[in-house]
């Protein structure tokens, strides 16, 4: 089904932004897995283009467009080369950049935005911990007041951009005894003592991406670089969530639809048993049924990004659009793989490394079962 | 999710259609399937409130608006009362009526029309035979040519309004040795001699629409009885399915929508082990993900009239439209149905009434398996 | 695959059944629907036949076999020519005698069971309340010592064979303040003063079955029809689930594999677009899993028939049996319905009836959801 | 639910095996998989216990035991701790020794059959084309008649164990006008001039084994290396596959049931918002379904066993357990990924690289859509 959310000049970005990929990203990306890192000139270049500040006002160097679709076409784009493309840049400048630039003081922007836009400073968001998951109330890293500064201890898992990050957006309790309400965002330099990382995390898929734990021990930081409001972290949290969902529900079928076209492309191609394998019954009409699926998703995330443009999209519409979408991608790539046969489980396939790069989806930014909880509580259950 | 495709006139339109709806429908409709009948009352009021004529242009009594989101409103109000009221609307007003319109003669017209937006000829149309299934092109029923007009003999089966139509637009083969190329349309008046009607079928669901097998013997018509062109039937037969699946593509979403609403409303009300059922994890899961499939498949159903409206829906589309609405209406209602216990096996709970009535959706206007031939077929394969 | 739990003497036993069914039943099923009762007549010569008395000793007219075995082909030979007939012989015969055979005094057996065997007293057990649903524990129909009797009050519903049923073992509250160990079992002869029935319940399916309301109204019996222990109702029917639980696995497995054989021949002998539509590959691969899922099904609830018959099938195992086999029945019979395309929503086909039938299998005998807590429970969930 | 095709016999068998694993084998698995390596060392320790035998005459150094049910067994250990090792054997021992068991001549046996009990000679199987897939009938690799001998020219690929095979036996072309009746089996040694490894192929999972592409330019062999009948390989695979197909159905069983059964602890273990997860309601009541799955299938697979031992498999049941018992394995190990989070995206994480291992299951030894084609056939249809 046609699609009309976009316009020529959300177009035209798109064209720029498939430029760059076509050119300085695609030819390498296999190179970023097998590295187990998207290199320093990935973001360098990206922030040349003016990829990374759609989200930054102008002073600072972003180009603030102020309308999400531009964010959903560079979304869009990434997943469609790379998985892991879309969520380190997602992370970077759809999900902790706002932070930055909703939340920070002026003086905190000017010290850090620029370089967001440039891609000199990369940015991570430090949120899970080893023995929470998806339970953010349960956080266990602390900052303890000291002095005029604050002492942070603990550590964080699964942190994507982890490895590589210039700056992490950690939440750390400032006052154990207010639950929720005692956490407090900092913008930890990741050169300063007391920082470290562990080994990347060897990952199922998005082999790309580098994921990391961090941990803090007796790291020190200032007033200065509280971000928002102390002991407000957990609203500024929530209150960023819907577009992160938002951002996964893109890349989700954004990604799955590149791969299911390319798959009814496989199936027209190969033959056995003296015909296109497309053309038995059972493959066409799968295909038929994977084709729907990705269309009436999109619908409905197109749907959410024309209101998120609006600043009218619903946490709980969010919900929807990440577990729906993230559960849509998995299964027509599970049936993508199973329409390759042995070459589905051969990682030189992009099918089988798109399938291994999507399971995550139905897990992180709030698994699955937690979108179902919200959805279930907004209808008064 | 908030819809956004209609505006005021149109709720204004759904605001007379529900009044209509709640005096002099709802209070009755039990008797309907009781009788196993629609009186005619309800088409003669019907059109007093011109809900019979939004296809038929004002010279001839209907108030062609132009919009297809009328219709839309229409039939999803309808729908929320009882889906057979939607089938057999729909198969009067939105599917069979607008032969008359675009294909009629200035004479056809003025001849049917008015009592078609009246409600005092009730229509049908004649496409299945018992032996044919969804293969039109292997039609049976014959019209000979003999002298200046035409002697048709044959069968069609499970007409919906075939008990209590007036006018049927039956599909008959002229030349038998063209396939597909030689099946004419007949507008057949059903005082005529020679058509006889069998009982009214015993159905699983949708007691309300009187299903009938026709029976054509040696009954003769003239050449102003044909509609369209001669031997173009099928082409024209074709034309008109995209608006067709997409009634009922509209009518299965706003069906189980409501009947979901209704059960969500009855798993905060009822009560087991000692709490609302509803508050139960799995049941608040799986309503969540109810609501979800609802708003998805809405979203998209909604995309296609907003498409259609514009004369841009496509057949595929609306293929796409027909199945995955009526997969996910048969799929939602079966969780509202165990959701009632063993309330939901008793036909005094509209759930379980719905839940009959909705199997036919997944065969009818084409099967659902029709549908995937054709999105097959546009994907290349 | 070849099954392997029956012996030449099953066999034999299964060749009567068949022959009865066959000759007194099978002709005159679609009456019993017509007239929603099976009238007395069958169970008459059931009786006469030996089918009733499978639980019963020899010294009350019995056969009692001890080999459960016999029971299930019992139950497969019903179910395949109805399933109400499965349900209301297996509520008189396999669920409710065994608790006048093993619980019962010799006074009451010999009072009872002799009329169990011959079919001249029809068993009903009233369990579920209209408030109560799967929630055993909290039953409100209540047993008042009064003299040296017992006063009942109360209503029960959604009772197999409760509009025809003589005898009624109805569980009442004897010691409110207890909980599940205040209920206590009641034979009930529903020629009492105080005893009445509702209508008989309008269903989605298995019409053939008599289910109705009962009504207690100051309803005096004696000690004399407490079967079993004084407030051990509880423990009882606890005691009793895991057989009907067994057998409603096995008639949902048997029912839903004959209508699945009887499609696959309607498959290969229906034409359309010039060939059998088993012929069409998606069919043929749905069928093909379809009878996979029949046969591993089958497989393991040949496995508990097995078990049960040496006393050995536990709870939790019954469980599974249950909500897996009703699973599978409502899932293949929905794709033999699509099979039939349009006669599938005819009543006048088997497997539309079937399917209707089949519906309350996911609900009954504790609903699949109450068989999940059972195995999540036992899994120390 | 308790199985019961084992005896004591069978278990102690058992106990060697899993003492062997404890000790030799799963201290060191991890190392494997990072070499992409069984070693030889795991070869020749196996051989040593007498676990490659089990279809050789006790002649040639085996312990042919003619129960299938010790093969069921030492596969079921070998699933529990690593999908690969279960497939690796499987090749060797279970597929390919059986092959010069019943079809080699005294001389071949008496050359390779003690290699192979003993681990020396490792073996696998090459059927399988680049072009091809599950359609044998269109071998490409040639082996044509030159003086004595014979010259083989082409390639085959996804060949377990087939960078390190000593033998393989190999499917060639001998007759091209003949189809599927000109194809011969020839048994290779890989140190023959005009053999060649393609690297070690990158997978999805089962990282432990080797699979490779192998390659044939101008290998020489004699009459003295064809396996069976000249022109008769086709029908001798074809006798074959309802034993690896069985092989494949216990291993993904076992396989799913240990992780399934860690899972379920984990659930236990794990603690999120203040209560195990497991505790959860959604959680418990998917595990129950999981167990019930695991317990359903391995009933079928069970039987399939005894079948097997007793000579009576069809091949059609065969195929019934193959693909459904791979399908279970998947969707069971997709829900034990998602029930561990983040770290269910973790390759150090078993459940991990179960889910990732278990994919190829769908795919191999006969895709499962040519399991449901042949399920098909033998339905008629």
């Amino acid at each position: 089904m046609k699609r009309d959310i976009y316009d020529e000049d959300h177009e035209a970005f798109r064209g720029s932004v498939k430029e760059f990929l076509d050119r300085s990203v695609t030819p390498y990306v296999e190179t970023y897995a097998a590295e187990k890192a998207i290199p320093r000139e990935f973001w360098l270049e990206a922030g040349k283009q003016g990829f990374l500040g759609l989200e930054v006002p102008e002073i600072y160097g972003g180009s603030e467009a102020g309308d999400y679709r531009f964010n959903a076409v560079l979304f869009e784009e990434l997943s469609k080369v790379n998985a892991a493309l879309a969520s380190c840049a997602g992370i970077h400048a759809d999900i902790t950049a706002p932070y930055l630039v909703e939340l920070g003081t002026d003086e905190q922007k000017q010290r850090w935005l620029p370089g967001v836009v440039s891609g000199e400073i990369l940015l991570a968001i430090g949120m899970t911990e080893p023995s929470g998951g998806s339970d953010l109330a349960a956080l266990k890293t602390t900052a303890v007041r000291d002095g005029d500064g604050w002492v942070i201890n603990g550590s964080k898992t699964f942190i994507t951009n982890g490895y590589s990050a210039d700056l992490v957006i950690v939440a750390a309790r400032t006052s154990p005894e207010k639950k929720a309400r005692g956490i407090t965002l900092f913008a930890v330099d990741t050169t300063l003592p007391g920082f470290s990382r562990g080994r990347k995390l060897d990952k199922v898929g998005q082999d790309e991406s580098d994921t990391a734990e961090l941990f803090f021990e007796n790291l020190r930081v200032t007033d200065a670089e509280i971000v928002g409001e102390l002991d407000g972290g957990f609203i500024h949290m929530m209150q960023k969530l819907p577009q992160e969902r938002l951002g996964c529900a893109i890349s989700n079928v954004a990604h799955a639809k590149q791969i299911l076209e390319e798959t009814v492309q496989y199936a027209k191609d190969r033959k056995a048993f003296g015909q296109s394998i497309g053309n038995f019954q059972h493959n066409k009409f799968l295909l038929a049924e994977q084709v729907t699926a990705i269309e009436v998703a999109e619908s409905f995330i197109d749907k959410c990004v024309v209101l998120h443009a609006a600043g009218e999209l619903t946490p709980v519409d969010a919900a929807k659009a990440k577990w729906w979408s993230s559960q849509v991608q998995n299964d027509v790539l599970d049936h993508c793989v199973q329409l390759h046969g042995g070459y589905g489980f051969m990682n030189e396939y992009r099918v089988a490394r798109a399938w291994r790069d999507a399971r995550v989806s139905k897990i992180w930014a709030g698994s699955n079962e937690i979108m179902k909880e919200l959805i279930g509580r907004d209808l008064g259950l």
